[in-house]
Order: structure tokens, then C-alpha cells, then sequence
């Protein structure tokens, strides 16, 4: 049984994520598919590859991710699609996989990335709009059938890659910054748990507050205190106990968070 | 492997439709169930056809679409199922599925309506509430068992239908209106394709602003650029290049647009 | 082929949901996964066991429930499972599925609870921010793949429960509460129909209204008009039709209720 998962800038509201499933299954009547997340903010590519690249991983070998936050959609950007050691990745080539990507390379991973350039696996009918309906989740399908990554097109060697923030070193500390803020309005950092290690006795600066130390859980802490911890992407993470740490600090995506130690 | 969609104004918070699938599930294991949308806005009919109008037909053959918008459950509304050429709707006869009627009417494609009036094929106990739950899901499931669609009612000749809205011809010009606004805030008009075609140097015309011509995708404009496009279902669609034209605009359903030529 | 409900607070835009699903088919690539609802208000165990009671019967025998508002995780609480009849449940130690225990109390089903304290059923590196992902997803898809419940762990007999709040007998009426308050925002009560039944001419009274009598559905009134009826779960409920009654009479859940009769 093999998976197609959908990662999209959609919403719920409009039928779209519904209208990938019914193409898919339509072509691959077997497959199981999952969405990760149809709440991408519009247009937000970067939001869309740090999800993909948290959730990417809990998947079986084989599983084949569909990435639809594609503002360029219709115009030069080119389709593609992606073997990342066990995994899949079709959507378009604006950075979306980035993190995906970077991690397969990070371990070592065969990769192989094709141009998608074979209509024959699409839609009959294109729109300049919607490719996710008219050729990812077409070429997803066919993927999952069994069609070879190399038959859906031609390979290509320079795939877009978004920038991610990386920490900076300062006299004394790291200078991060926050990277994704959740439904919980937790603040996940892009200070990592081997950074982290690396200090005795570390200190947390943001804004005008510091937190001493790291606890354990969300709940190791008196209701509304804020407090620091390594998050389930083992990154640093800024929360407020039993509470909205975004609401409370008015906390924006890129904001920085010193570390001391 | 039958597939039966889900469209409904439950939102997806109270667990209403997660108990759609335990019915169905319980009824009839092997199905697919895809969830068209959940969040058509309470209590609207023609949110809900329009939704339904748009996404059926990426579904296979034998697809069985429930819809549930349904402001007059438990009252003297009746309960209806129908074949529409190679699929099947289930739901109230309030017109939800007037759209996918006329696609089927101007196929020529066969078509045949009951009213399910056999309670066999229901949960044992019926409240007057939820039908969704007590009558449209296990019906659904039993058709897609392969129960005849004849065995679940009587046939029917007068099913409900909404009256769509339809372009009117003025003197020089046409006048549609936005039937929907999706997620992105892109604002989708009754005004077809075929009819654009016809105009040599389209003009449109929405409140005070007037738009030249068409571009191709939504990416082709600068960015914060109003512009006109056909959308991915062949309709005049005005959109705001990487924003988000409803908001900027205040727009409405049934606001007018005019196109000259 | 079994089937797992997933029931959180985690929001649908983060990706969480979408990882469960991922490590369920990484262990059980067989088994149906139904979402009943990731909206519950975080944090809010005592409305996600609401959540929980009112969808669970619904589905088939067999079905394991997994269940994630766990303000505690990483803390002492243990993690559980449980077989309640013909169900199962699994998640943390706080109540979050009283509901369940009471409905299997009351029908003297079969009841099992154990302590999951089995890591080789658990992802290999377990958080302590995430076992929904860690601990819960991965012994829901080992019950699925027929593992019995007493492997996962040691049998406990003093589960967590919430007090639920019951209606309080005052001289000549009843007073309930506002229990929960759905999409549309109907007001259901913790006041249910064999009390309703037991009242003749009933009268409720809510703030400064009164409402005189019940009516069968939402559509049996004029538009805007005040009514309560029975709903899907069997309790009293307040409702305005075609309207939005939470809007309108600025309700809150725990808010009284009085039936006279």
C-alpha cells in the first residue's frame, strides 16, 4: 500500500484538497493518502518546506509527498519531482523541498531530481492555474503505480533552494531567530538541541525577558510561566506554560532569540 | 475500492463528520472516504452545489458524493439519492446537487433520482436532527456495497433545484457577478470562458476599477497587481498577483462584473 | 481492516496530525485512519472526552481511539490504553476518556486499562513534548496489527476521571449546564431527554428568555426564533434558527440552564 501525502497552501474551505484525492484515485485507486497540512499561510514556500521537512520523516519508505505552495504557478517556474533516499517528493521548483532536500544530503542519500515533461502522465486538459490538480497529483499517482521517477522527465542538477536562517555566532552567545510559530503558539527556534548541548548553564534572551535554563515539558512550570525547552524537531523552543507564548509576547515569525552559556 | 466524498457545513471541530466515516466504515469497510470541504458556511445551499460543482467530476466512475447542507432536517424536506451518468449523490433535496444535475442534463447523460423512503438501509434509530449521520451516510454505504440505487427509494421526477445565477446581455456589455471568493481571496465569477472568447480585447469592469485583458496565470503581474485570469474552473476569476483581491477590494458574493468587447 | 480515529487539540496547519498518521502506516500500512476532530480547544481535556462520547459509539467494533489533549505530557501522568467493550482507547492519564468509561460502566461492558509502559511498542527516541508521535500513534498501530492490550503494558485500576457535571435537583425545577457549543452554535446542555421526557409542558429557561416547549427540528420555527429541541446526542439544546444562537445570546459553555415542567 503505498501513500501520497498532500502539503498545501489550500485551506479546507474551497473543495481543492478534495480534488487531488479524486485525481489520485482515480489513477491509483490503492493508494493511502494523508494530508499534512492544507493551512500553509498563501504563498508562504518557506512555511511549506519547514513543515514538510518536520513531518516528512515519520513516513514509511516509499511514501511520496505532494507540495502544493506555488505562487508561480502557470509561468516559467518548472514542475518537478524528487527520489530523497526512500522518499518522493512532486511539486514545484521554488524551494518547497529544500529541507528535504538538505537532509538527504546531509545523510548521504541517493538523490535524483527530474524536470516533469512528460504530458502523457497529466491531465488530458492543462490550466495555467491549478497544477496541482493537472500534474502533481497526476504524477504522484503514476509514481505510486510503479512508474520509474525517470520516465515522468528529464534530470536536472539545480533544483531552486530557498535560504534558510542559520544561527549566528556573537561575542559570547548564538543569535537565532524564531522560524515557525504553531497552533499552540509555541515558538520554535532555529537553535538546535547540539547547540544547545554545546552550552553549560544556558541562557535564553528574547526581547526583554531571560529564562534560565531548560525544563523538561510543556508542563514543568507554574501555569503562565514562560519557559524554554528542545521541542519534538529538537530545536529550542519558547513557551508559555498552559499557555499562548505568541499571543502573550506578540512573538513574529524571524524575531531573534540570543542563547548564553 | 469505492470512494464516497463528504461535503458539509459541519466545520471540522465537533466531531461531526469523523462520525460520518464510523458509519460508513461500519457498514461498508473497504471504502475510500475523501472530504471535500466541511466548511461551507452554515446553512448555504448554493456554497455547498457550487463546491460539489467544482469537484465532482475528478472523481472516478462510481464515485458516491454525499452532501449535507441542511437547514431543513427533520422537517417535510425529503431525503433524496441520484445517478447522475457515473456517479451518485446522497443528501436532502434542497437543490445541493443542482449543479452536478445541469453538468449531467447537458452531458445527455442517464440520470435517475429517489427518495429514500426505505428505512431498512438507515441507522436503527433516527433522530430528526442528523440525518448526515442517520440516513445520508448509511445509504451511501449501502450503495457503495452495490446495493441498487433503485432498492433505497422510490423514483422521483421533481427533484429541487436552486436557480443559478446567469450573465445578463446589456447593451454593448455583459453583466455576471462573483459567485464565489475561495481561500486565497480570489474572486470567481458566473462569467464562462466560451463567453470571454467571444469578446475580441476583453475590458472588465468591477466597481470603480477596470481591468485590460487577460493574463495567463496568477503569477504573470506585479506583485499587488489586480488582474484577470480564467480559473481552473473555466471561469472569469479577478485576483490580486501574491495578495488577496476580497480583502483588498471588500468584495461580495453577488457583486456585479461587467465585461466588454 | 481496523480503524483508528484520532481525536486532539494539535489544529490542522502544523503538520502533527499528518506525522501520526505517517508512524501509524510506517507500522500498520492496513489500517483506516478517520480524524473525528483536531479543533478541540487546546489544552481542553474536559471537551475533547465531550468530543470523544458523543463520536465513538459510532463506529465499528474494533475501533481504537486515539486521543491527544495532554497538557501533561512529559510530566508524571502516564500514558494508558484501555478496552472499553468492544472499543479502545489510547492516550494519556487525565480523563480524556471518562466519557467512554462511563458509557462502558453503564452498559457493563467488558473494561481493561493499562499502563503503557512497554517501550519496544514506542518509536525508538521518544520525546518528551510529543507522544501523541512517540507513544500513542505507534501502540494504537501495534493493537491495530492484533498485539493484545495486555502486552502493551501492566493492568491499572485507578484510571484518571473528570467530574463531569450533572444537573442539580432545585425545589420545583432542574438546573443544567451549557456543556458544549458546536459549529453552528447550538447550545447543548448536560440536561437529557429521558429528564426532559419526565416533564410535561416543559419550560426553559436560559438568562432572560424562556423558551415553552420543544420542537422536533432546527427548521420547525421562523427564522431568527429562539427554540430548543433534542439533539443528536439526546440532550436539551438551544438553538436559533437558521442563526447562531452562541452569537446571538453571548453563551459560554457552563453557562445555566433551568427546565420546568
Amino acid at each position: 500500500m503505498r501513500i501520497i501525502t498532500l502539503t498545501t497552501d489550500f485551506g479546507l474551505g474551497d473543495g481543492y484538497a478534495g480534488v487531488l484525492k479524486g485525481v489520485i484515485w482515480k489513477i491509483a485507486p490503492q493508494v493511502q493518502i494523508a494530508d499534512i497540512s492544507h493551512g500553509i499561510s498563501p504563498q508562504n514556500v518557506l512555511e511549506g518546506a519547514l513543515t514538510l521537512g518536520r513531518a516528512a520523516v515519520y513516513f514509511p519508505e516509499g511514501t511520496i509527498h505532494v507540495g502544493v505552495v506555488d505562487p508561480g504557478v502557470g509561468t516559467a517556474r518548472r514542475a518537478i519531482a524528487a527520489r530523497l533516499g526512500a522518499q518522493y517528493f512532486v511539486g514545484p521548483d521554488n524551494g518547497l523541498f529544500t529541507v528535504l532536500l538538505e537532509q538527504a544530503e546531509r545523510k548521504h542519500e541517493d538523490i535524483a531530481v527530474i524536470h516533469l515533461d512528460q504530458p502523457q502522465f497529466w491531465l488530458p486538459s492543462i490550466s495555467h492555474v491549478f497544477h496541482g490538480r493537472d500534474i502533481f497529483a497526476p504524477s504522484a499517482a503514476h509514481l505510486a503505480l510503479g512508474v520509474p521517477l525517470e520516465s515522468l522527465g528529464t534530470p536536472i542538477q539545480d533544483p531552486q533552494r530557498l535560504e534558510l536562517p542559520v544561527p549566528k555566532r556573537l561575542a559570547g552567545s548564538w543569535q537565532g531567530q524564531i522560524l515557525s510559530i504553531d497552533h499552540f503558539g509555541n515558538l520554535s527556534t532555529n537553535l538546535d538541541k547540539d547547540l544547545l548541548d554545546s552550552l553549560k548553564n544556558v541562557k535564553i534572551h528574547y526581547k526583554k525577558w531571560t529564562i534560565d535554563g531548560l525544563v523538561g515539558a510543556f508542563g514543568d512550570g507554574e501555569p503562565g510561566q514562560f519557559v524554554a525547552l528542545i521541542d519534538s524537531s529538537n530545536h529550542l523552543s519558547l513557551n508559555v506554560v498552559n499557555g499562548n507564548a505568541a499571543e502573550q509576547f506578540n512573538a513574529r515569525i524571524g524575531d531573534k532569540v540570543e542563547i548564553y552559556g
